[in-house]
């Protein structure tokens, strides 16, 4: 009824999204990329938060399905004048969506939305909770380049902390059977990590020959002094994939990252650049996965 | 040709275009909620001042028609280079669109719109002046709950002199028979009430028994010192509808709201989200209605 | 495979896409204006600086071909992250665009994006260098008078230096055979003009007499004291295309502005809207030239 998070999810569920993204995959690449499965369907793009990559993706998975779409944003509109979060919502189902896609810097914001318009609603996104089509797409880059997660080593570097993409990466790695190892200084790291099943390590040096996956955050460097760490130098030089600390990964470990990539700091452009990267796929993937999360929710098949 | 006012307008008029929305609120319940009529048509939605509702519902109205749009938006457009609405008007008509959708904060500019341009244009809110969808649909509101307006007493309570809705809201209910009595303390009435049939009423506590429809306009609370009373403390005690003052409503009586609503000011949130509240009604009214001005201007049925 | 320049395009190809315009012109004049023929391609509008005329104008080319758009802007967008254009241009491309319209300050913006993407690239307008679609639109409004432009005396008043305008407007005036004249005073001419062959005047008055078109540019009076020029008094003094100016030209002798206007600077009311002007024709032209160019660049035959 809902994509809200993929604590939880069950591998079954997931496989279901994902061979459904893959069978998607190959009708974008048709000369005609277009599938009437939405026509007559509204989906209300609801970003509370500015956003490009996902507003996009979401964009052209539904345009891709024939959906139409309702395009909300808040400069300028009545959220400016104060409306509440519930008004807003509920103005908007008034028109007639049959999903809500939600972005809100507030955790939980889209299972408020759920509750109080009955319709279907996909969390893109909601502070730094969860982001659960992200984790959709980057389990799907890995499983399309390793045929399965179950057994593989993943590596998530960075400001696991502040990451709703961390959040629902360790849950939908772990679901599908990968071992999950959270690198980060303390500070990156959440105040409590019971209820994930992974480990930690406080640098990335350690690790590099037993990874099969290493995922790299973005650094938030307008963070400044709240960063978690004492310069963008000092982060680079413990953390940062340069083309020397790729070398050293297994010759068949591949390096993924959410974007937009800070070249140079968490990620050398080499790497970004280069074989091992899944960067594009990821995006690319991301219109699939969306198209499959669109389908499934609006029951296209009937 | 046009809409761009209600006032003058016929009750035959009105009830034909209100008619036709009730049937479009039809095609809205429908599992594909959309018609071809307008396909191959382009409306240009030209939104001077900032809207969420009223576009999102302008834009939803028009692609369930199967109509293109033309999004004109005015941040870092040419407006912000200095271009005349003239050259604006005509540069856009020059791209082809059938309708225009204009709203600006200078009272008569969709007039001059209009003027310029020869083709149908529609007043999406002109300063302090008009917004007749807004009309329409609050009308349609009132009319699907009690049949008609006619003999129906309908109190319009809050900021008159500076309201577009109140302009519009008074010509229709009054065109279709009601009794219309603004609520507002002197300050918040226009210098002149000499062009319309209705009464006035410093308070809202004595009236309260004999209203059918409380129509409650949002209080602009960011004017501070300009608004016209003396705190927002002052207005909700003499003005709020609060849950009390609800309850000394007729029993079938009902509350509207153009929104955004704010709670705890103008309106209670129990009123809001209570029974008597049409607020959600309204809003998916505005789809509909507007769909049937489109549909009637753009000739849909040839 | 690109628009990216009209430098070194060849009378053939120009006289192609005019013919192809002139065709779409019949289309946008049926009661239906729109074709099928891009159905299910996708092109993504890239507006790394504002525009409303030039995006609306390929936004309403792309519908009337029934293409899909994917409207990036920057605002609010991963670039105020600090993305790099080539990260912006892949994610983008991941998505599944089938061409890219590219705007950006910087000169050569496009020409790296289709270096990155591979898939077609039209330049929107870069910097100061080039905005072909410009230059076709304004061709082809001076051959729909003339019948062609061929032995014709086309002045350019202005400011050329800045003007990406001019430059296209220079490419196809003289590839199509015109005789060019640069009327500017010495700072606001580039500082060479020896890849082009064009005259230059540092007068108007004593040109008007033997211009056919007078193509006037618009004046950046946000520039101040950068402007090239010591006061826009000084400037419609000695270039301002007045109503006295105009009378003096061939009678039928045409002008054009690119848009938009300043009224009463660079060019009088009564010439913007008299019967020499061919401001909208040339925004008419606009939306029929971008058909045009999508058209070839996507191959809609097949």
């Amino acid at each position: 009824m809902h994509l809200l998070t993929l604590e939880g999810m069950k591998a079954e569920e997931i496989t279901v999204l994902l061979d459904s993204a893959q069978s998607f995959l190959e009708v974008l690449d048709r000369p005609i990329p277009k599938v009437p499965a939405l026509r007559g369907k509204t989906v209300a793009m609801m970003f509370f938060e500015p956003s490009t990559r996902t507003r996009l993706s979401f964009d052209r998975a539904a345009k891709a399905l024939s959906a139409d779409t309702l395009s909300f944003s808040p400069s300028g509109s009545s959220i400016s004048k104060g409306e509440s979060l519930k008004d807003t919502a509920k103005t908007v189902l008034a028109m007639g969506p049959d999903l809500m896609v939600v972005r809100h810097k507030a955790t939980g914001a889209p299972w408020r939305v759920a509750d109080w318009t009955g319709i279907p609603v996909v969390n893109a996104g909601d502070g730094a909770h969860q982001h659960p089509t992200q984790g959709l797409l980057d389990a799907l880059a890995i499983r399309q380049r390793f045929g399965a997660l179950d057994g593989l080593h993943i590596g998530i570097l960075g400001d696991i902390r502040h990451s709703r993409v961390a959040r629902s990466d360790i849950d939908v790695f772990t679901a599908l059977g990968a071992k999950v190892t959270l690198i980060a200084p303390r500070t990156l790291l959440p105040p409590t990590l019971d209820s994930w099943t992974v480990e930690t390590a406080p640098d990335l040096d350690g690790l590099l020959e037993d990874l099969d996956v290493l995922y790299t955050l973005r650094i938030q460097q307008e963070r400044g002094a709240e960063s978690g760490f004492p310069s963008v130098a000092e982060y680079v030089k413990r953390f940062g994939v340069t083309s020397d600390r790729a070398n050293r990964l297994k010759p068949e470990a591949v390096v993924l990252h959410p974007g937009p990539m800070n070249r140079g700091v968490e990620i050398a452009a080499s790497v970004a650049d280069g074989p091992r990267s899944l960067v594009t796929t990821q995006v690319r993937n991301g219109v699939a996965v969306r198209m499959a999360v669109l389908f499934s929710l609006l029951g296209g098949e009937q």
